[in-house]
């Protein structure tokens, strides 16, 4: 199996760490093929830039499809989960966002979950998330860290503020698990957890394990009148005339 | 009061056809400024065609914002919604969506409502909507009239076909109202009620009245710190680098 | 056009500065009718006083019909929206109450808002509106200021009151924008909101454009057959025999 | 114990045979005092009719009250339960409608309900019911009989029409079991129930039994300053000045 | 009528606190049957404790209908209600659980209500059970008041630790009603009521007196094909045997 | 890793197929050990056989923790997910139903789901599920084929039936993916997926999948005194004396 993670930002830094944990939690026969966005913004940190991640995550997606060596599935490894119902027309294959595979793995693990995220403006869109997910039950609490999503890297003190920010959500909310809000911190879950004594969940590892599941159900895409059938043709012009789509699949 | 509606497709026949709606709902002293997105497909009759409208529709808005006369509002001519977040964001002004629009003043009208759209693959969508918007518990049904957007306009049945599949919806669900499911079907919103019996209700209009009601109120965009204030500064590449907000408002 | 604002209190001086503020809000072209209940309650503190006022509301919009120059939509002044649905049924036109139409144009001015009302024990009545009209899922919060409704012109410090109110509303729930809980505030909205920086909505202006949007769709009072259409014939005794419906309309 | 039954309705038949159906299911202890309203409508067909047999209602009680000798509870025999909370308010005693009654007791016998009502118009009404009360997720179908509410004495058929309705209910909701939706169907349900095998439930019984539940717990009418508490003194004019509250209960 | 009140722990004392809590409460005619179940967990304070005290419910259940004088009703005696729908299948008769008997009088009662219970480990069962019986959005706390469900009765400072417990929930969560959530607190619910002047409410006098209610309606236990219509015949093996079922009822 | 598939009921049969598809969809470095339920019921057919499943299920989950070689995850294998959080308790480790696996599959394949079940009385179980996990507002059917739960490997028409049963739920329902509901049918599911074109889920395959995916997370139980924790220590007697849970793990 050939899982496809893409971050839809342009820093390619952070594609390397999530590259990595993507492939410590793949099967020894999945391989994981990690893309950073070709266009759009650094960082996503407002819904603003959650919007103009979404054009080089469908490039990354036709690039993808059109190549000799088509992914079996993707990851769209931002925690807002940008553009991921365009992405599933598109893919014609399974398609996970890593908020959507951390929450339903916190769910699944039992009990209610807490959420650690970057910065506070975010809270609001992990808080709609869990609506549209059908999880906002169980959801006890989403806490910002403050840390902004570039220097998560390289802010010496990240590990020990989001240690304490997980002790602190898990204990106030009385939670079973904490979800990580952010693909940058996706290295830590693991040193987190052993801190807290409880299960902690990054949603890049629980998105290529989640893919592994759908990816062998088949009958993928689905109905060919359905809402995930592959988009009519239409014209595209300007700055994305590329974006077009041929018949040809 | 200046309104910009924004066309996020580039079909600019539609737009002409909106616009003309659009300055007959508004008050004599408010100004109707119609825009045609720059870029992306030329109708949006999927996740994908919706997504891709954003970027255009975000640039028309910086592109107002930056011009010596800026709006004091603005209305997103799409019944998906596309982008409505984001451009508040950087609106820092009032912003509509055209189903918002519609979906309030329905339940606003009393009692509950239909939806009568486009293709069927977008009933899905519009469902979604009704949740987001706190509107489901009085949507009565999603029904599709299968004409294509492009079509609307020259299909000589169209209002035909939409009286028909509006009385049928208003009869078969029981509602009070009907929310006509396309910008493209704006203009025939007054002939279907006089058939039909019932208050129809276009978002373009809608929109524009709701804006007249929302500038007044003042305060926008709200608090410094809050989901929708002036998104941070980020660095853009790519086919995207132009999107690049600088700090200055 | 024509809209008639019932005070459902017998408070004259109330009426008269919510038409002041409803005549500031509406459009050049927009007759306001202001009108004070003619029987009941003094102000509106209970569920006692708000079902008692129904009459006198019901009474003010009948004699209005009955008038040669009929309104052409009426709001109800008071935030627990005293008699809406019965008030549809007879107006055969437009009809809203100030907390409804506050609570809409707060989510449609964007993210999550607070309620600033006036006693503590109407603090439940103001939950219970935010589900009957689908906007609880962003109603961050609703706190009392407790100065009772007839107090609010007299005392001096009403202002300073509610700007502490609201901005602790504001901050301490991270909301978008401020719902003023009672008719009596509406004066005050303008300058709350310059203190607070963000939105301070009031219903009797919010309602008057609400209305201004609703008429002009046409189509009421909708199915023949619905749930709002003119009540049945009926004997009525007793207090209240003057109350019975002619079929004329 | 002492209950008081009100038809908040001015037909007096009515209250006889809704009087007889609690008597039969009160307990040997239990004195059921039947009220006509003294003012307002003849049957309750409208939401017009429902807010004008308020007045009444309240008048009842608190004549009730006033006596020598106050019942312990009151019943609101009128299916859609007008003036719930004003009348928990002056009573200081449990206070039950008939909808709440047979809706609860509905889903406490178990499994998925129907509801049998009398005009279509009146459908949305229940319907709104079951979401106030909690019970809309068992609620399977509301469906109406046609037959207007003073015609149920009257008509020959009434008990045929009503045996079909709610078999056909049954089946075709898969209930498990059917809430009549008027007061003037009370002494049907045993027949009905017998005919179609499942449990019929009439909300004046019910109501009866219920209260016989809650009078004994005490405490009420609860924290004297909570939502329910004894309403401030208002001055009140005109054709109700008669419902001014004095302070000595 | 006779009413089996089944304790689903194995301790005998707390089912003859019960019992004599279900006598007070019980009309003159009802007979109390109350029964120790013969097997499983001496209290109920985890999921396991809960899960293993069905088949002793069960097979009391059952003894009582094989018995030559058949209960009418019974009662589940622990503040988790285990079991209630198989117990429903197999009683072809009414069956409440004290957790919904309770939490029903409480809505019933009128407004908000808050839960006392034992344990910390409870409180998210109890929150659960408030979603599955339609009461969530009245329930505005679950408290635990640390006393293990066999201290109740043996610790001297139980009364004291639960009127403190049951004024502070009352105050702090602005509710209306307190719900005691175990049923070893059973005899205490009046002289806590008492002492903070609100309804408290006791399971088991609340379902006595719900079943008292529910019996006459008759029709039980509804239709032939329905959820809870007998179960299939089936083999059972094992420690289990003695539970299968026979055709005759 | 080493998963623990455990049927409740006593079919041997049964267990082998289900152990077949548990050991397909399981990664190559996963041992499954399947074990059938050594008391109560043949199969679940009714509220009452699943609470009689419960106690075989723990035993099972406690044999094998007892074993010198402890699986990793627990399965277990009916559609109705009897026992879940009680098996949570005491298995320290993730467990997972198939009802809940395949439900959480199918909604993150996108789109709604349909569900097949076995007989009509499970119907109402399934669709309880659906609200318990979330997932309600996806699920757009539950449909019954009829078929008895031990006929399903004997009908020769079996597959056709579900097939047909399949193809008209994804048409009729407008669904993106088919969940099977019952683990006796996982191994038809790639076959019928085939013949309907869509996904069709298999809570087996699914369920082995998932907790695959979980086991990593590591942090398992979870806090030490939250809901899932380690149950206290109880005295348990009857038929049932063997169930005591001792202090050590």
């Amino acid at each position: 199996m050939r899982i496809c993670v893409i971050n839809p930002n342009t820093t390619s830094s952070m594609t390397e760490l999530m590259a990595e944990v993507a492939r410590s939690a793949a099967a020894p026969d999945t391989e994981i093929v990690a893309v950073t966005s070709s266009m759009g913004p650094a960082s996503i940190e407002s819904h603003y830039d959650e919007a103009l991640s979404v054009p080089g995550l469908l490039s990354a997606i036709m690039a993808d499809r059109a190549s000799t060596r088509r992914s079996d599935a993707y990851l769209i490894a931002c925690f807002g989960d940008p553009g991921l119902d365009a992405a599933r027309e598109v893919a014609c294959a399974p398609v996970l966002g890593i908020a959507q595979a951390a929450m339903h793995l916190a769910v699944l693990s039992g009990g209610g979950f807490s959420v650690v995220t970057t910065l506070s403006r975010t809270v609001s869109r992990a808080e709609e998330l869990t609506h549209r997910y059908g999880v906002a039950g169980l959801c006890r609490g989403v806490h910002a860290c403050d840390i902004p999503v570039l220097e998560l890297e390289s802010n010496p003190d990240t590990e020990a503020i989001l240690i304490d920010a997980c002790a602190r959500a898990l204990a106030g909310d009385g939670s079973e698990s904490v979800v990580l809000g952010c693909g940058g911190m996706a290295d830590l879950a693991a040193r987190i957890s052993a801190k807290i004594g409880a299960p902690v969940i990054d949603g890049v590892a629980a998105g290529v394990r989640l893919l592994e599941a759908l990816v062998p159900i088949g009958g993928f895409p689905g109905p060919a009148s359905g809402e995930f059938a592959r988009p009519p043709v239409n014209d595209y012009t300007g700055l994305l005339s590329g974006f077009a789509l041929t018949t040809q699949r």
